[in-house]
């Protein structure tokens, strides 16, 4: 082993100290607090998968996979998800009652990265799957659960914006005509450039009613005065019927008191390709991506030889704890230094504050090569050295 | 995708539902929090490493080991096991001052397998690291603790046996002469065959005294009363002072009142090849296999550049529930099932009972194929169907 090799990690990997590991728990343990109350279950799936099953399934690039053979010669992906492997389970063990059902998960996903000091190539996700249920009810209780999920953790600022894949389908196709052209326009909305998407609009060869459509598109984005708008852009009303699920949305959204908390934004589209109807999407404080995303996804269970209508969401932590700034303290703890005639007495002593639900290190001086460095480390020290009766506490 | 294999995980891959979750996870939460109180604190590094640092330190087969190679063609493992990652943390980051530092984990871990029904590939182990202290009481100390985590846990009948690896090579070494004939040897205490290893001892080119000594080395199994056997089987006292550790060992369990829990067992080898002292391992209930080991590591930060004593080890949490049995239940879930012109009286209601610390699905009735199978799903069920004033509970 080079020495230069010694410490490295592979690509994109990470290494999580004790004060960041227990801010993530802290803010993972709220959020599943709430999930669970909400009725969801939390499950675990493996974190190797078939390529065949899971990989293909997922809606994650290829390159992004990280793939390997194993001893049958299967190829196997590290799950870039969650969403997929829930589905498979859905599929296979838990939707035989033909009844909605509710599960959570909290777990790392994989995605390769191709350069340093890019994105990290794992990042814990947690989140909810709604699977089974059709009615617009689903998508407004995963939003409503979205935001309370941030909430409980803690985050009060943020920006939820709803939109709707399958109008935008039906809207770009109708006037395009192929889904070649519908991916060049949707990926400009999808990479958030406005500009070039205005740039390539202009350089179809589309009637100049067309044109202006398209471009009437990007003001879909709003409050409740955009479905009306977004209507009045529609031929033939084709995709009506999404937009008034987004309407039907808004209306829950205000019995569950939360109706200023979404905007709707129909230029939305996402990078999962297996979303079918209503998604949304959170940004929060100066953090440059979503901390969280989600939506519908009906033909997703397909895959797995069910039919079944889905939504759900998943909140990148990493992501959230950024956004949430440095605010939360790990707990101290305390040392007590013992030479070995006061052995008995140490342990004593540390038994007592532990159970009184202190955090005390015990620790053997001769073990200690500096005594002070324990000043700096510990929140306060008891010297328990030499005879008894002359501790003194630091 | 065949419909064969749409469902199908890789070789020992295993799914953890609702249920199983739920008690890994109050298992996992006592002992951290024992963990915590003893002043170890959690960290967490990444699923894959570089098979030249990490991959080739660990005690685990090459032919266990998952590899993949990255985009740059560097060979990664899935980590095999938490104390080398943790070993590479502590030499490149954390282990600056020279003070003993007290880690601990919480982490899956993946060893390949080569038949199915088999083990798990894929398993959760719990454990910490006491890092940089070469002191017998870093041993007492991780030893107190394996004892106090487990019965945090739950559990009050398991059987903690102490060797010392170091005591047995040098026995063996001075007797047989060469390396080979040592590993052979105790390949079979490994596999704790002990009549093969009585059969390969008599088959020896070795004085009748020598192989007597080999033959009593068995006995070496019991209370402290082994301690002097042990030392009367010595030539040149070479080994006393191993042996000697675990006399200091068994009375410092005395000051942690646990002396009742040290068994002893010289015959104690591991497959973790980077043990280097004393040595322990758990067995409870009818688990076939440990639930928990660890011991003493003082050559394995060397190969991360730094010089420091170390002990540590690891509960296996799937074998840790089967000892514990099936006696912890997860808490109910009640479901409200209403009707559109009920929403908003359904998610007041569902509000007030997640307040008061409630489970509570909130389901649609027209996402309700078969409104039968509710009546098994949930603890309750509260109809807020049609006109107000009709609800009833089941």
């Amino acid at each position: 082993m080079s020495r230069l090799f010694m410490f490295e990690k592979p690509l994109g990997m990470r290494d999580t100290l004790p004060e960041l590991f227990d801010r993530k728990r802290v803010v993972r343990a709220s959020i599943e607090k709430e999930m669970e109350r909400w009725g969801y279950r939390f499950i675990e799936t493996p974190t190797l998968e078939y390529y065949e099953t899971v990989g293909s399934a997922s809606a994650i690039l290829d390159q992004q996979l990280f793939k390997l053979l194993d001893q049958q010669g299967h190829t196997l992906v590290l799950r870039p998800d969650m969403t997929t492997p829930i589905a498979r389970i859905a599929a296979s063990r838990l939707l035989k009652k033909d009844m909605p059902i509710r599960l959570a998960y909290a777990a790392n996903v994989f995605r390769a990265q191709q350069k340093e000091g890019g994105s990290p190539a794992e990042f814990e996700q947690i989140g909810v799957e709604c699977i089974g249920d059709y009615t617009i009810s689903a998508d407004a209780e995963v939003i409503a659960l979205i935001i309370s999920s941030l909430q409980e953790a803690g985050l009060e600022d943020f920006k939820l914006s709803v939109g709707h894949i399958g109008f935008a389908h039906k809207f770009f196709l109708k006037i395009l005509g192929t889904e070649e052209r519908v991916e060049a326009l949707t990926r400009f909305l999808f990479e958030k450039n406005y500009v070039g998407y205005r740039e390539h609009v202009k350089g179809l060869a589309l009637s100049s009613i067309d044109k202006q459509r398209l471009l009437d598109f990007l003001k879909l984005r709003g409050g409740i005065e955009i479905i009306e708008l977004a209507v009045s852009l529609l031929e033939n009303e084709e995709g009506k019927e999404d937009i008034l699920q987004l309407h039907q949305l808004f209306e829950m959204m205000g019995d569950y008191g939360l109706e200023e908390k979404v905007k709707f934004d129909l230029t939305l589209v996402s990078h999962m390709s297996y979303y079918t109807g209503i998604l949304f999407e959170v940004y929060a404080g100066k953090v440059g991506f979503p901390i969280a995303s989600g939506g519908r996804y009906d033909q997703l269970l397909q895959k797995f030889g069910k039919q079944a209508g889905a939504t759900g969401f998943a909140i990148r932590i990493d992501r959230l704890l950024e956004a949430l700034g440095d605010d939360i303290e790990s707990s101290a703890v305390s040392c007590i230094l013992f030479s070995p005639e006061r052995r008995k007495e140490a342990f004593q002593h540390a038994q007592e504050l532990r159970r009184s639900g202190k955090k005390v290190v015990l620790q053997d001086i001769n073990g200690v090569k500096d005594i002070d460095n324990c000043t700096n480390q510990y929140e306060d020290i008891t010297f328990l050295v030499g005879n008894a009766g002359r501790e003194t506490e630091i």
